[in-house]
C-alpha cells in the first residue's frame, strides 16, 4: 500500500475525519492487517484565508506546492489536499506537483456521473462557490450545476466560518443551512446535494434533506483509498 | 513558533489527542492568531508491535529514526513519539536523533516533582510496565514506583489491547481497570495514577480514582507546545 501524502489543518477537524476515516478502510478491507501510513503537513489555515481573502492565488499557490514538497520529503507516494477551497488554484499548480494528487472535485464529478446525477445544488465556501469550482467541472461534464445567490453565498459563509470551520456545529446555524437547502431542493427540483466544504458533512447529515447528499469528504477518502492499494 | 513533528499512529487515537490537543492550546493561548504547523508520520502500528512482541529493539529503533528523518524533511523543528512504550529504545536512538525529541517520560517525571509526588502507581502496556521504563526514571529522581504484579500486568494489557488502543472503551474493561488501580491504591498507599499509555486517559478520567492522575498525553502536549514557542 502507498504511503499518502495529505495537506492538513483546512481545517483540522476535517483532518481527522480524513485521518481516521483513511485508517477504519484501510482496516476493515484489509481484515485489520495494515494500519496504512499517512505523512499530514498540517497549514496554518489563517495564512491560507488570508491569501484566499485577498484573491492572492499565487501566494495559495506556494503554500500548497511547498506543503506538497514537505508531504514527498517524508516518503509520501501520492498525495490529496483535505480541503475543496484550495482546489481553485488547482490549474495553477498541477504542472508543478512532484507527486500524484487525487482531487476532490475530479473524484466527485466520477461520483455524480457514477450515480447518475443529472442536476446539483452545491454548498461550500464563499470562495469555493463564487470561484466557479464545482459549475465549471460539472457542466463541462453535462451535470447541471445550482448554487446559492449572492446573498445566500455570504449568510452560507458566516454559518460555516468560523465555527463549523473548527468543528463545532451551532444547532441554529443547521438550522438555517438545511432550510437554505430545502428551499433550492423544492424551487429547482435538484438530485442530489453536493457538500462542497469538507466540514459540511459535520452539520448536515442524510436524514436532514429528502434528496442524496454527495460527501465531498468521504467521495474523497474513498479515492485516496483505491489509488493507494492500486 | 516551532514547526512541530510527531510519530504518530501507535495508536491513532492519542494521535487525533495530540493533534487536536496542540492546535487547542495554541489557540487558546495565543488569542486564536496561529495555528501552528504541525507534521504527522503515521506509522503502520502493527510493524512496532511485532518488533516489541519479538523483543526486537533494533528493528523498533530503525522504524523511529526512519520517521524521525521523514518529520525533518518535512521540516519539523522539534519532535515527539506519540507513545510511552515506544520510549523503551530511547536510550538507543537518542544520540542519532535528527531532531530535538521530547521524552513524554522525561516530561512526567518534571511533572510528578512539580507536585511534589513521593510514590506513584504506574499503569501501562505490557511491554511499557516489564520493561522498567518509568520505575528507572522515576527512582533516579527519588520517586517511588508501585507497579502491579506480573498477572496484572498481563490483565492491564488485555484490557488496553486491541480495543482502547484503537479507541473503543469497553465499559467493562473499564470497570477492571479501575477495580485494579483501587486495589493497588488502598493497599500501597500511593499519592498519584500514572497513565503511562496515552491511550488510558479515553477510559480512565480524574473522577474514577480517589487520587491525583497524572495524564502522561497531557503532560506530553503541554510540554511539546512550551519547546514549540520558546
Amino acid at each position: 500500500m502507498k504511503k499518502i501524502g495529505l495537506i492538513g489543518g483546512i481545517g483540522p477537524a476535517s483532518t481527522v475525519e480524513y485521518y481516521l476515516g483513511l485508517i477504519q478502510k484501510s482496516l476493515a478491507e484489509q481484515n485489520n492487517s495494515i494500519y496504512p501510513e499517512i505523512v499530514i503537513d498540517s497549514v496554518n489555515m489563517l495564512k491560507h484565508d488570508v491569501a484566499l481573502e485577498n484573491g492572492d492565488y499565487s501566494v495559495l499557490g506556494e503554500y500548497l506546492l511547498s506543503s506538497l514538497s514537505n508531504l514527498k520529503a517524508a516518503g509520501a507516494e501520492i498525495a490529496a489536499i483535505t480541503a475543496n477551497t484550495e482546489h481553485i488554484v488547482w490549474d495553477r499548480i498541477c504542472n508543478n506537483f512532484p507527486l500524484p494528487v487525487i482531487s476532490i472535485v475530479e473524484e466527485t464529478v466520477k461520483e455524480l456521473k457514477r450515480l447518475r446525477f443529472k442536476k446539483a445544488l452545491i454548498f461550500g465556501t464563499e470562495s469555493t462557490l463564487r470561484s466557479g469550482l464545482y459549475e465549471k467541472a460539472l457542466t463541462v461534464n453535462g451535470i447541471k450545476a445550482v448554487i446559492p445567490c449572492d446573498a445566500e453565498i455570504s449568510l452560507l459563509g458566516k454559518l460555516i466560518y468560523p465555527n463549523l470551520e473548527n468543528g463545532i456545529v451551532i444547532p441554529s446555524d443547521k438550522e438555517k443551512m438545511i432550510a437554505l437547502a430545502n428551499k433550492y431542493i423544492e424551487k429547482e427540483n435538484v438530485d442530489a446535494l453536493i457538500l462542497g466544504c469538507t466540514e459540511l458533512p459535520l452539520a448536515i447529515k442524510s436524514e436532514d434533506v429528502n434528496i442524496p447528499i454527495v460527501n465531498t469528504t468521504q467521495v474523497h477518502i474513498n479515492a485516496i483509498y483505491q489509488y493507494a492499494i492500486r
